[in-house]
């Protein structure tokens, strides 16, 4: 949306975390207010500075400093680079454990993953978007890159028929099951729209998933989700459904899914939610909000209706859905419709806002949908606490 | 060792949230220390009231609330019992996370597992041992249950030897690998001595391991352990090994395991350390602190030797090693000859104490040991912060 414009007169490039310190103490006695910066892949403006704050970019901590091939523990600066970081690992035969599917990520402060003594601070830091403390040093637990990946894509009717889909791949694929996406008629079209590509299944359908295996043995791998297949199939779950029978097929499959976001961009201006809800509700809310800016006159395929199309897809595995109004242009009616009533949906439906992104400055007036007033409290005591000055990252978070 | 006894004269049942909301209240405005007790289960003393404090028991807080068949997803009082819970959870397919091996458990207060919103005070609460609060409800994430399970028996020559084979096993077992334990010669021997069950090898070994795979096929997952096995006898990395044939065998190879605890407990006082050592030097522990008892005069096989013997044991999986040295009869010198060396060897090499126990009564004086002094003041500034009376389960913790 071309939403957040950073205000800057200062970038500072510390090479050391002593230098990170000093430039923290600093600050805090002069009273200068600090924005850190790693990668800037947020998409809630948390990395951006809003008036004149100092940023302090990470982008010179950039060094792998351990890895454990036994045990899979990395060790490396906050400013690595994801893809050197990736490509490391790969010659290591260990994957970085980041993905769009299942997606688990271990970081702390120490080299061991068991460490029960005292308070958990290290989750304090870890999403507080720098408004706590600058992280410059990390270990991760690093799962085995899996020699076999397979990849199927389906087409259903409904989506009660893609919980029954999931439910089944979690019994019968179980641990090589590495992802379970989900994508609407609507995501898709936009995308076919932008790349003009074959689309992977002949007849159109409501819902689409994409299910990804990776396991040791490819073998055992195919064929459990050769009979997974079978199943869903048989059964009247899945109503079609590809196979990927090599690595480019894998790719072309996985594009499906990973170029929504860049469809959505090319067509205009997108409003985006990223939000947990449980399983049973995830996509009514897609249906409730394009209800609602169809009833307020705002969709439509025409270029007086601002909203081209509400679409929705996400990761079943842990009940996350990706909510996007695709725009033609900028109309306040739109924000005006899905705000606070997003937040309130959330709210009402036990979810929660900001599944992976933060708070940042974009929904930070918000948070009271998610978190009651006592860990409001106790979050604005724990902000004070570490930061009295409110140097860190401040006009954003509580 | 008996090393605690605990003092109260008044023990509260709360039956809800509420209750315990108020009784904290009271006793806060009153400045009456109050000690939490859930199941009771800890080792290092941090559920026992020290002086006269109250004891708030969560025994009445047992109902579960909601289980999600799809999604996995618990939430349940923190009184419950956790053989009641695993009962339920069987019935539905899923099982409790939380096991001896590869262990992984995922609480949070809120119904959804993706939820980024604020700083996330879960893990604070968590592990504090009751020092910040009471957690009267949780929501846990559940796995499927597999139902394919197989367990292998194994001795080793050395502790190399022991990394090769766990390293031969995250690659070919990966994802099926579901417990890697390593057991060493002297706590086979006190099991034997108790239990006088017939040894799964015939020879002995240095090192014992015990690995599990759990899976959801079982051809799969026999054929993937059968392939293991032949490899790391081939390359002579397994001296020796046994393969379970039935649910009875597997029973049997885990009570050479899990019954090295109550074989030590039988035997007389046990000096139990439970801490977290890079892998390289996991074992080394155990053999230098051997070495030092033995050459202070206190190990040996007749009864004026206090102490019997120095074992290990522990998850390869988390670098997690369970040191225990067996005791005859109490004798002050060798506590005087463990402690702080025992602390002062884990902080050279990386380690840290109290892998899954805490720091309760027992460790509080050693934190400083695995937690540097940055570390343990923002700790006490969260205490302060929480528990500004300091009635929250005192005289333990920082």
């Amino acid at each position: 949306m071309r939403k957040y414009r950073g205000h800057c007169k200062l970038v500072l490039k510390p090479g050391s975390t002593e230098d990170v310190s000093k430039i923290l103490r600093y600050c805090n006695e002069q009273m200068l207010a600090v924005v850190p910066q790693g990668g800037n892949t947020g998409l809630v403006g948390g990395s951006v500075p809003v008036f004149d704050e100092i940023v302090i970019s990470l982008g010179r901590l950039n060094q792998i400093r351990e890895f454990d091939e036994v045990g899979g523990t990395l060790v490396l600066d906050a400013g690595c680079i994801l893809e050197l970081v990736d490509h490391f690992l790969a010659e290591k035969g260990y994957i970085f454990p980041l993905d769009l599917g299942f997606s688990v990520m271990v970081l702390c402060m120490e080299m061991l993953r068991k460490n029960n003594t005292g308070y958990d601070l290290k989750q304090l830091f870890v999403g507080a978007e720098g408004t706590l403390g600058i992280i410059t040093k990390a270990s991760i637990q690093c799962p085995r890159r899996s020699p076999a990946q397979n990849v199927a894509f389906f087409g259903l009717e409904s989506f009660e028929k893609v919980q029954q889909a999931f439910r089944e791949a979690k019994g019968q694929l179980s641990e090589i099951l590495s992802a379970f996406e989900l994508m609407d008629s609507g995501s898709q079209d936009l995308v076919f729209q932008v790349t003009k590509n074959k689309r992977p299944l002949e007849k159109r359908y409501p819902f689409y998933c994409l299910v990804e295996t990776s396991g040791s043995n490819p073998d055992h791998d195919g064929e459990k989700l050769q009979a997974f297949l079978e199943c869903v199939m048989d059964k009247g779950i899945v109503a079609d459904g590809t196979l990927a029978q090599d690595e480019t097929q894998i790719k072309t499959l996985w594009a499906w899914r990973e170029g929504i976001t860049e469809a959505l961009g090319h067509l205009g201006g997108v409003y985006k939610y990223d939000v947990s809800i449980p399983l049973k509700q995830l996509y009514q809310m897609v249906e409730d909000t394009r209800a609602r800016v169809d009833a307020a006159g705002l969709l439509g395929d025409s270029a007086e209706h601002p909203v081209r199309d509400v679409v929705g897809y996400g990761h079943m595995g842990d009940s996350n859905l990706h909510l996007n109004i695709s725009t033609r242009h900028y109309d306040e009616r739109v924000e005006g419709i899905l705000e606070p009533f997003v937040y309130e949906w959330i709210s009402q439906h036990g979810g929660s806002i900001s599944a992976e992104h933060g708070l940042g400055l974009a929904k930070k007036k918000y948070i009271g949908y998610s978190r009651n007033d006592t860990m409001v409290g106790l979050m604005k005591q724990i902000k004070n606490l570490y930061d009295p000055n409110g140097i860190m990252n401040p006009y954003k978070y509580i």
